[in-house]
């Protein structure tokens, strides 16, 4: 069968451009006894990614040069050579940058038919949903009335931590970049305030992103749910309450950068105030993704839990997505849908 | 009766001077019903009594200038109007920087008469020891084989922390200032390496700090018990293995800043190695404080855990000693011992 791929040609040094992606036309294998020939439907972009085009230690191994890049993919089974599944069937895995792949049927999970459209697989009831849900009520466990804030809140998982930390009758502060995306968080997520960390950028940004923060929680902070590290986590944690939890999940003002990240320390603050701050791997959780994806569902079947995706169509278009995630063009999940 | 006491007279602004005390002489009440009178044999000067010299949030309340310092100090009851206490018993509690105080019965407890000498209440078997032991077992959770760094090794907390890590199994490496304390970290307390970190201070202290802790951590680091943040902190962190726990004691290289810590943000080591960092406070474990002495008090008496103290001689001196622990001048737990 023939397909277009997208290799990884080269490391970037610091935002990914299109030049360090190779678009190839290439055969994929047919599948042999236990695969399936998958159509790819949806690609999931994620600012996690970025990690893996770094030679050296991160969460999983890096990208090969000269191979796929792969992620998050739904796509449709088109030749099944498995009994597990069907022509037809729509499939969820990591798959390959690519129009076709073939895949060992047990490598993918078959999507529930119902779910519309199935690319809420990639997002608010896939690994995105699981990531919000865990490091939300497990890693920073919100109690009810306390101040849980986002960052990175109009983001795929941040809009999800948002509307968990909702249901769990938490005051949520949501911090976005933009008045498109705080207008979205107040109006449509109902968080219970917003802050535009883009009208408090340059020489004083950090003293008026406090006062704007120390405005929107004015009990303090006891969950902080990060997404985005650098200077916006440097006036949160400055506001953490005594027995706050922080959890990390991503750092995506850092994930470019070739230095060290050089900032305000958190130890000082953590230590006065018996806090804590822990990092965490979705694939930790692996054995409760069933209770996670339950839960999930419920909320979104229930309408507490709304689903938020930009969407950008066409293969060709799925390095600019994810390069565009640094710029946060997104507005929740990230999706290349292709044609 | 006559005492004499020390007075917090004005707030330090960088490292605490002696102009910062205040030396009155004066009466000190009769105690009333329920209350005893206390000679004070040993004070306890501690790191975190800088915390409270500054105004506003801490682990306690601040100081009030114009009142007395207090601490943890060890006496001998020499009156008494509580059924509780006898005249002769020795008791240990926060009391002021005083040659009596007047106390209510309930505010101390009674040193077993077999711990000689009775200031090892102050220390190994009292708050520091109890800081130790839940501050390593409970938050960092050491298992047996693991690395386990302690900065501030040759401290009162530290050597302790040392000391059950070794008898926990793991392999322990002390970071100290000076080559006195290395060598009886590796002498006295056996820890299978020790790094001096005033070896590698100035322009270029960071890669000569981390090269040494690297070579002294050669399957990098499980467990960091930090007393002393920093850079030497930033040192360690660089070298944290995945599923790492950062317990935060204390930050004893910052207490004098007035400026806000600025140096390596941990998050990205914390992130991709999923690993935790907490801040603690003892009074958290109040409730667990018999559990600790028993097992600190079978170590002890079994030769496990020795007792180190470094002893300042005369009430007059409690000041200096006090001043003298952000210079590193102790070795184990300072004490004043009242002549």
């Amino acid at each position: 069968m023939q397909t277009k791929q997208i290799l990884f040609k080269s490391r970037p040094t610091g935002v990914p451009t299109i030049e360090n992606f190779e678009f190839v036309d290439t055969e994929v294998p047919a599948p042999k006894e236990g695969e399936v020939l998958v159509r790819t439907l949806y690609i999931s972009v994620d600012p996690y990614l970025r990690g893996r085009m770094r030679e050296g230690k991160s969460y999983i191994p890096p990208f090969e040069l000269g191979k796929m890049i792969e992620s998050g993919v739904v796509g449709e089974v088109t030749e099944s050579r498995s009994p597990q599944l069907s022509k037809g069937d729509v499939v969820v895995g990591m798959m390959g940058w690519s129009l076709y792949n073939t895949v060992n049927a047990a490598a993918v999970m078959k999507v529930d038919p119902r779910l519309q459209p199935s690319s809420m697989a990639l997002g608010v009831l896939g690994i995105t949903g699981l990531t919000a849900y865990f490091g939300l009520l497990d890693i920073a466990k919100p109690k009810s009335g306390e101040t849980v804030v986002v960052s990175g809140a109009a983001g795929a998982v941040g809009t999800t931590v948002c509307q968990i930390a909702k249901i769990k009758g938490c005051r949520v502060v949501g911090i976005a970049g933009g008045e498109a995306k705080t207008r979205y968080l107040l109006d449509e997520l109902g968080v219970d305030a917003a802050v535009d960390y883009k009208a408090h950028q340059g020489a004083n940004s950090m003293p008026a992103m406090r006062a704007a923060l120390q405005q929107a929680c004015p009990r303090g902070v006891d969950v902080y749910f990060d997404n985005v590290g650098g200077e916006v986590s440097d006036a949160v944690i400055m506001l953490i309450n005594n027995g706050a939890r922080i959890s990390l999940c991503g750092q995506i003002s850092m994930y470019n950068s070739q230095e060290l990240d050089v900032g305000l320390r958190p130890q000082p603050f953590l230590l006065i105030n018996s806090a804590l701050m822990e990092g965490f791997i979705i694939t930790k959780y692996q054995a409760r993704f069933a209770e996670g994806i339950q839960q999930l569902g419920q909320w979104v079947a229930g309408g507490k839990l709304k689903h938020k995706e930009t969407v950008t169509e066409g293969f060709e278009n799925t390095p600019t997505a994810f390069i565009g995630l640094f710029a946060g063009a997104n507005l929740g999940k990230q999706i290349v849908k292709i044609g």
